[in-house]
């Protein structure tokens, strides 16, 4: 184990959660702004000083490498996204990039030179939240971003994105990144939900990323008079909507874990208070970590939908507007997780992840594992997001002790 | 029967509600408007041209009176309301005021002076659809409306209905109407439902008017990440909801007409795609005839909210915001317009109004009857509304027929 405080990880998220484009509660750092180019500039000052390389990619990717004595061209390495959500928390991505430091920071200190090389990657954009573009960072690093998805997309002042790029000093890549070659990748993030802090567990070991399929379904019927139509007339929408989500929330629950359904939106017209609604818009957002359970559900779905449509004579079209694959992380770096957590005695479980991150781009192209801390009642993105400091530390500590495995 | 032709119907709606507020489809003509004032002025020519004695009361509800040969101080009245919405139909509310002009014309014609006097009012407001105060005319007419409730309200361009009234040339009553002595009263208006239609029914007599509890309903849960909170961690509103609405509308039914139970409106909180929603407001909206069933049913959707709320986790408040109790009609009059569609071998059927009207307010007080003629698609406050004037014709005659019962 290395030697780590939770004063110290306080400290170095308190210094970093600082650097904002807004004052006050929580952290705004929005992809390209005044404090991502100084939060990027102060980490890499960081890492240099402690005696790592560091350098830029095209988009503004930082990597920070501490080469191996033996086969440095082998790269192990660890980080996460250093963009947040507006108001957004503490934790959520540079968490990651923090504990990659103090790890590998940890690990010189106490084990010296590893024999491989060991790299932090402080990723350039993950949430969307400046610009509507999701994973530029992890994208631009295995060159599968496309320059022509955000050449026309600006942000809600009105400023393009490569203006914005050229006045953070970066630009498309030219030619295909050299940082795509990694042997292994672990990401620690918070867990995002409460299911560590329920089962009062101090690590998940991330076997999995949900896929999730999102659908908007739209009811027709017909608005009627509330008081002159009698219930046996009426082809109420907000009914057939409500029997709808019964069914198959009743259906997942009996599925199970880790399927979930969620039905977030839900607007009703003419929705008011004496008139039987006659037409209503909702969403569906399910997820699960394997695909033919995902497609299966869906399926099931879908029919559900048109027979209660169906029974009532009301019009309904069901459109679905995303469906992300699930992503498995790879076995041997969870088994290696999963084996320092042992030895180290800390209480964990292999989970999935509910939440998407910049693991699924790299899981599909690199060895890729990821490390789950507690969220406390799994609040994120929002300044109440938090983690107490000891709980980190577990989280740092099996990070440590797996990239030692992967690299000394 | 008397002597009228579907044109005379089709003449006579045509005229009066080309009498609006703005061009175009529908008819806009609201209380104390230059259209308002123009179709009682109106009205009051053409019912004096039929050999009647017209007077406005102080606050413009018209009376048109023919006096009878033998008890010319029993009042036989007939009548509905001279407001509209905006952008209404052509018939709500001025079909029950011609309607009693065609009846009334037409027994004259056919059998001369009646014994009692009969008289059309045609009431100054109903709807509240320029003022949020409704049953102007008829409160008034009873001297049951309280000047305080007007003197400080406003329509949508900020002109108070002071201003609006004294600018009609109408003004509060000092005294006691006395117009609000009457013998009978029989309302005809369209069903605004689409039961005579459905059941393929000309008229329909009406035998109380329902009885109305407007809910508000808030649950409050907890808004979760929609991916990384497990089914079991959830405190789901929008299902909690669900459930309330599937078994609410499933308990309604089994019940079984005249209860009638709508679920118009629902607002989620935060309303996202991917959130766990956590807080809903809802609406119910629940009728009945008779004031027991009606509790006992409000008592059992209360204790059911309470109950799922309660099993989720999920804070639950029950606000009831409107409570009228239902009105019946007179008996008498009930039994007379059946008799009449039976002697003219009129397709009816005794019913309820699930709607209000000018009757309430007149059943409490003097013996009233309702006649309704088939809405088609139950459509009305639209310029939609419709019913053929063969089928207003039908409800003309048994309104002569009762009329001619109540005051030869």
């Amino acid at each position: 184990m290395i030697d780590i405080t939770p004063g110290q990880i306080d400290e170095a998220m308190d210094w970093l959660s600082s650097i904002s484009d807004k004052e006050g509660k929580g952290t705004t750092r929005l992809l390209y702004s005044k404090s991502w180019v100084e939060a990027q500039n102060s980490l890499k000052d960081l890492f240099e000083k402690s005696g790592m390389q560091t350098e830029f990619d095209a988009v503004g990717n930082l990597y920070a490498t501490i080469e191996g004595s033996e086969t440095p061209e082998v790269i192990i390495a660890s980080g996460s996204h250093v963009d947040t959500v507006v108001n957004g928390g503490r934790l959520d991505g540079q968490l990651g990039i923090m504990s990659a430091y103090l790890a590998i920071k940890g690990l010189i200190e106490k084990y010296g030179q590893p024999k491989k090389s060991l790299r932090i990657i402080s990723l350039a954009e993950e949430e969307g939240s400046r610009f509507p573009y999701t994973f530029w960072g992890s994208k631009n690093l295995f060159n599968i971003a496309d320059p022509k998805d955000v050449s026309d997309i600006t942000d809600s002042e009105g400023i393009s994105f490569v203006d914005a790029m050229h006045e953070a000093g970066f630009d498309f890549q030219e030619e295909p990144s050299k940082f795509s070659k990694m042997d292994a990748f672990v990401e620690l993030h918070i867990e995002q939900g409460n299911f560590l802090e329920e089962e009062n567990l101090k690590v998940g070991v991330v076997n999995a990323i949900v896929g999730q399929k999102r659908y908007s379904i739209k009811l027709k019927g017909e608005a009627n008079h509330a008081g002159t139509t009698l219930m046996k007339y009426r082809k109420d929408v907000v009914e057939c909507m409500s029997r709808i989500i019964v069914e198959v929330i009743d259906r997942a629950k009996e599925i199970g874990d880790p399927l979930v359904v969620t039905f977030g939106q839900v607007d009703v017209v003419p929705n008011v208070v004496n008139v039987v609604p006659g037409e209503v818009e909702f969403s569906i957002d399910m997820r699960h970590t394997d695909q033919d359970a995902l497609n299966d559900f869906a399926k099931e779905v879908e029919a559900l939908i048109q027979g209660h449509a169906e029974v009532k004579g009301i019009d309904s079209t069901v459109e679905l507007w995303m469906d992300e694959p699930p992503v498995p992380m790879n076995d041997e770096i969870i088994q290696i997780i999963e084996q320092v957590c042992k030895d180290q005695n800390l209480s964990y479980q292999v989970m999935h992840s509910g939440a998407g991150h910049d693991s699924q781009i790299f899981a599909p192209r690199v060895p890729t594992g990821m490390i789950f801390v507690p969220s406390i009642k799994g609040i994120s993105h929002n300044p109440e997001e938090h983690t107490e400091a000891v709980d980190i530390e577990q989280g740092i500590q099996a990070l440590a002790a797996a990239l030692k495995k992967l690299a000394y």
